[in-house]
C-alpha cells in the first residue's frame, strides 16, 4: 500500500459507501469426508453471486505462515501495520470485556493465584477458581485507592481479570510478575525503563492493597500481573481515507478495536439480526461500515464444522439486505482463518471478495478458499483492503499528474 | 524488487535486447453489451500468440486502489519508486509540452486569471481564454528578464501555461499563489523553507513583470502560480540495469519522462508507423527500448470504446515487425488503465505479458484482463518490470554464491 501521507492527499469524493463485512475466522480446512472447507460446504448462493460479479483473492493478515490474533487481524483489515500497531494482552483484554481504554491508559492482565505463608506461589491459577468467586474478589479489590491514578478492575473468567490504570505519565515498561513456576515468590513489578518508575510505584502500592484485601482468602489470595499495555495511538480512518466510519459489532473486543481506528460504535444489541438492523438504521450517517460477525470464529474454535457451515449460511441469507443498501464497494472476508479441524486460529490466508460497480469480474464463480486462490486479486496483504475499498468506490483522486 | 545497489552488481551479458511496449491506459472495463473489455474485444492474434508462448499477469503501477498519473505510471515501469520519485505538476507540464528541464530547474504551472482594480481575483481562469490569446500573452511575457535566472514560458492550452526557471540555487518550497476562491487577492509566493528565499524573490520579480506587461489587458491580466517542481535526480537505467536505453515516443511528455531515466530520445515523427520505423532503424544501437503508444489512453479518455479497440488492433498488427527484430525479452503492458466507460485513468491493475525465449508458458491463451488475472506472474508491482526484462533476457548474474 502507498504511504499514509500520500493517501491523505487523494481524498476526492464524499460519496460511495463502503462495507467491510468480516466473518471472524472465516477461512477453514477441508473436511476429511468431503474434501471441502466450511465455506466451500456452505450453501451460499448470495455470496457466490457476489464472487461471480466481483473479484476475489486470498488475504494475508500478518504474513505468510503467521497465525494472527484478533488484534492484528483487524488492525490489518483497517489498513494499519499489524506488527507496529500490535496491541498488548492487557489492553486487548480490557477491550475484550468492554472497558474504556484511552491511548495513555494501561491495561494489565491479572491472574488470581495462591501463595503460601512464605510468599511462594503454590498455584499460578488459584485452582482456576469459578468466575463468580472472581467477581467477588474483584468487587472487594475495587476498594483499593492510589493517589494520582484511577483504577478499574474487571472479571474476565475463572482466574483471569483485568486491571486498567488511568492517569498521567504511565508507562508499560514494567517487569511481569508471573514467575512461570511454583515454589518461588512472584517477581517484583520493576521498572524496565526510567520512564516507568512511577508506574512501578503504583503497581507496588496496588499489590500491597491486594495483600491487605484478599491476603487471608483461599485459594485466591494474590495476583500475578502480565501484559502491561496501552493502545497504539493511530490516525483515524477518516484522516487517512476520508471516510466517516462506524462499527457494527455485537462483541466488546471488536468495538474496542474499532475505536482505535476512530470509528463510532453503533448500538447493535447482541444478535446478528440486530447488527443488520443497525447497519440499515445508520446507512445514511456514515461512509464506511465495519461489520463484524463472531460465530464463525467461535464455532471454529469449538471444532464445530457443521455449526460453522450453518453460521456462514446465516450470513449469506442476509447478504441481499446488505447489498440492497447499495454500497459502492463491499468486501467480504475474515480477520484470520479458524479451521474447525484445528480448533484455533490458523495461519491460512483468508478468502476475500470485493464487489463493486467498476470491477473486471474474474473467473471465480463461487466464494471459497480454492475459488479465491485463482482470483485476480491474488494473495495479498490484508492491509490493502481499505485502499481497495476506497479505490473501487471511486473516492480517490489520481496520484501524480 | 531487489535493491538497486544489488542489481548494479549483477550485470553479466551485453547481449539480449529488451523491449517495453507501453500501450498507454491499456486496461479497461467490460462493455455492458458484451461483458468484454476493450482488450478482450480487440482481435489481437499476434498478442494472443505472445500470451500463449509467454507468461502473463496483472501489473499494479502505484498500489491497490490507487489511480496513477502518467508520471508515476511510467516511473514504476522504469523500475523507480513511483511515490518517492513523484513528479510535481509544474515539471510534468513542462515535460508535456516538450520544454527542457534539468533536475536543478523548476517548472511552474501558470493559470492566466482576471484581477480587478483592487487586486482581487475575479476569475481564476480568465474566462478560459482561447489558446491563441494565451500564445500572444506568453510571447509578450517572454520579454521579462530577471538577473541570475533564465526564464522560459510556454503555452499549454486555454488559460494554462508553463514557466520554467533555470539557474543555480532554485528551490520549489514556495507557496502556491492561487487563493482557490474569487474576491480575494492572489497569495504571495512566500518561501516555505529558508532555502527557497532566492526563488521567492525571483517569483516576486516575475509577478511584478507580469503586472507591468499585461496588467492592462482584459480578461487575462495576471497569473496564478502552482505546482512548483523540479525533476527527481534518478540513476539511469544504464547504471542500474546495465542497458543502453532509448525512448521511442511520439508525445513530448513521455520523451521527458524517459530523459529522467537517462534514455536517449529517438526521432519518431508523430505517428505509430514512424515509431516502429525508428525502432527498426536504431535496433543495433541500444539494449533497451521503451516504446510508447498514446492512442489507447486518449481514446479511453474520450470514452471511445470502439476507437480504443481499433487502436489496440493497430498495435497488434505491428507486433510481427517488433518480434521480427528478435528481442530477447518483450513486455507488453500499460502505465495504468483508462477504461472507456470511466473516461479517465483508473485504479485497475493493468494486463501484462512477458515474451522471452526462456519462459515457462502459463495457461493463458489470450491477452486480456481476465486471462492475465490467471497468469503465472500473478498481480505484481509494476516496478518489477525492468528486472523481469533483464532477468528473462539472461543479462543478470547469479546473486550470491
Amino acid at each position: 500500500m502507498i504511504p499514509t501521507s500520500a493517501l491523505k492527499t487523494l481524498h476526492l469524493a464524499d460519496e460511495g459507501k463502503l462495507v467491510l463485512l468480516v466473518l471472524d475466522g472465516l477461512g477453514g480446512l477441508p473436511h476429511p469426508d468431503t474434501g471441502l472447507t466450511e465455506l466451500e460446504s456452505a450453501r451460499t448462493p448470495n455470496l457466490d453471486l457476489l464472487a461471480r460479479e466481483g473479484i476475489v483473492g486470498l488475504s494475508e493478515p500478518v504474513g505468510p505462515g503467521i497465525t494472527p490474533g484478533s488484534g492484528p487481524g483487524h488492525l490489518a483489515l483497517f489498513g494499519y501495520d499489524p506488527i507496529a500497531g500490535n496491541i498488548g494482552r492487557g489492553a486487548l483484554s480490557a477491550l475484550g470485556i468492554g472497558l474504556d481504554l484511552a491511548p495513555e491508559d494501561i491495561g494489565v492482565r491479572l491472574n488470581f493465584c495462591t501463595i503460601d505463608s512464605d510468599g511462594n506461589v503454590t498455584d499460578r491459577r488459584a485452582g482456576r477458581i469459578p468466575t463468580d468467586l472472581n467477581r467477588e474478589l474483584v468487587a472487594d479489590l475495587s476498594s483499593i485507592e492510589i493517589d494520582g491514578v484511577e483504577i478499574e478492575l474487571a472479571t474476565e473468567s475463572q482466574h483471569r481479570a483485568v486491571l486498567v490504570l488511568r492517569g498521567a505519565g504511565l508507562h508499560p515498561a514494567v517487569r511481569e510478575t508471573d514467575p512461570q513456576q511454583t515454589g518461588v515468590p512472584p517477581l517484583a513489578p520493576d521498572a524496565l525503563a526510567p520512564e516507568a518508575a512511577a508506574t512501578e510505584a503504583i503497581l507496588q502500592r496496588f499489590l500491597a492493597g491486594v495483600r491487605e484485601v484478599i491476603g487471608d482468602r483461599s485459594p485466591a489470595n494474590f495476583v500475578l500481573m502480565r501484559g502491561y499495555a496501552g493502545l497504539p495511538a493511530l490516525e483515524s480512518l477518516e484522516e487517512i481515507y476520508g471516510v466517516k466510519s462506524a462499527c457494527v459489532a455485537a462483541y466488546p473486543m471488536y468495538k474496542g478495536l474499532a475505536t482505535i481506528a476512530g470509528m463510532d460504535i453503533l448500538d447493535t444489541g447482541d444478535t446478528f439480526p440486530g447488527e443488520v438492523a443497525a447497519l440499515q438504521r445508520h446507512w445514511d450517517d456514515y461512509d464506511f461500515f465495519f461489520f463484524h460477525f463472531k460465530d464463525t470464529d467461535s464455532l471454529g474454535e469449538d471444532g464445530n464444522f457443521d455449526g460453522k457451515v450453518a453460521a456462514i449460511e446465516e450470513v449469506d441469507a442476509a447478504i441481499p439486505e446488505i447489498v440492497g443498501l447499495g454500497p459502492a464497494a463491499l468486501a467480504v472476508t475474515g480477520d484470520h482463518s479458524t479451521p474447525a479441524r484445528l480448533h484455533q486460529h490458523s495461519w491460512h490466508p483468508v478468502p476475500f471478495l470485493l464487489h463493486a460497480g467498476h470491477a473486471v469480474p474474474d473467473a471465480a464463480t463461487a466464494f471459497g478458499e480454492r475459488a479465491c486462490g485463482t482470483g485476480s486479486l491474488g494473495i495479498f496483504p490484508a492491509r490493502n483492503t481499505m485502499s481497495l475499498l476506497v479505490g473501487y468506490a471511486g473516492r480517490l483522486k489520481k496520484f501524480g499528474a
